[in-house]
């Protein structure tokens, strides 16, 4: 399967003033397209370190999808990384600048700090940005994307035929009234069994009730029903009643540390 | 200045399932605090992962935090990562075990999973956790917490006096109806006579104008003050009323992608 990492860049994450949108997008969307996100990296506005962490990723994943640091100002350097982290020179795209002659009819003057946003590191295709046309672009396997979440999304469904999937992971929940530490043992000796299915529990507290909901997720559906299948008795025995689908997110449901003695103590 | 890693693990944060909430609430705390988060990483439940990525981390960052992974079931597989970083036993700690036996005086039962989370790596000083008892630890430099946001948070403001920060980093924000593509110029020019200033610009649109709120940060009052003073010099000169501590966060406050064209075409 293949495999991806998610860069995520900009300062405004890591100082806190700014809630990351593209992360959890991103990771839902590859993860139906049958693309493994195996990691991914929030680091800042530095050139060196952009263009460090790249190299880094690019080798060890099938894609790399960057948001952020693409705009005009100088705190925007991730072009100038990646033209770095691929040893080629950062120059002015021919296909960009017209897109932003056509962009800019108003009274806005394509000025040097614009014309940034129309720079590419040599060799790069170009990604297409239907809201705000200053493009993103492509090198090799490394997609760079805006960081703004709309244009970001736009991006990123522009490129999706460029991206080849393997088979889709196959998911099932069941969600019981158990706490996870009453069903975890039973849950251990379930995954020992199926080597070929994920199973992943997670807690949620809701109407006064401990329950979780555990996550089976395969490539081979046969192996996923059977799994879920005996997920489900294995419920049933515990004396809870599974119920599937319901995927439940409750305030406590990030995480597994189950809060187990909230309300015994 | 004490710099600080943050590592969200988990596979539901990787396929999308979950939304992380950690990551913002750590990276303000800690900015707050005087600590710079150099970076974030968002990793698998893989014991070979979580190890080598700690050791990597540990190494270059004063403070590592890391949220989830410490619950009852298989799949919580962090402490033992932890151990293999450090090259200790994962050993039952007496203390955690008298905690969660005060937490056990309902029906459930303190079963071999539920011990799980009174495992501790050799040496480590365990984390409060008023919520829901299990505890967090530390090790050397490593802050081993839960993923549930809501116990994540407790245990933090629970270790904040075992940590220590720098002088704060002072901010001051200043936004303006001018689009980035505008101001971009004189504002590198601003950057380059303040080297110990960081400014970062942030683009908005709202009430169907383009603004960008530019956030200055320093650990000088002073200078901070006096760059702050030039800048709305240089947004009056534009054209542009300086807002003082209107950070706006609109619709594409994420990342610094100049929307610059979205009405003209």
């Amino acid at each position: 399967m293949p495999s991806a990492c998610i860069l995520i860049i900009g300062n405004e994450i890591l100082s806190g003033r700014t809630k990351d949108l593209n992360l959890s997008y991103l990771a839902e969307r590859l993860t139906d397209l049958g693309i493994d996100v195996g990691e991914a990296r929030v680091i800042a506005d530095n050139r060196d370190t952009i263009a460090d962490t790249i190299n880094t990723c690019r080798r060890g994943h099938d894609y790399v999808f960057t948001t952020g640091g693409i705009g005009p100002t100088h705190d925007d350097v991730t072009t100038d990384a990646v033209a770095q982290a691929f040893d080629v020179a950062n120059t002015l795209n021919p296909e960009a600048v017209e897109l932003l002659k056509s962009a800019y009819k108003d009274n806005r003057v394509l000025n040097e700090a614009r014309l940034r946003m129309a720079h590419a590191p040599e060799g790069a295709i170009l990604i297409d940005n239907p809201v705000s046309k200053a493009p993103g672009f492509q090198m090799d396997n490394v997609f760079v994307m805006a960081g703004v979440p709309r244009i970001m999304q736009a991006m990123f469904e522009g490129i999706v035929d460029r991206l080849v999937g393997g088979p889709p992971l196959l998911s099932r929940t069941l969600s019981v009234y158990l706490a996870e530490g009453d069903i975890a043992g039973r849950l251990k000796q379930l995954q020992e069994l199926y080597d070929d299915v994920e199973m992943g529990s997670y807690p949620f507290y809701r109407a006064r009730k401990f329950g979780c909901s555990i996550v089976l997720r395969s490539r081979d559906r046969g192996r996923l029903n059977e799994a879920a299948g005996d997920l489900a008795g294995i419920m049933r025995e515990l004396g809870g009643e599974p119920m599937e689908d319901e995927d439940v997110e409750g305030e406590v449901a990030q995480g597994s540390s189950e809060p187990a003695a909230e309300h015994s103590t």
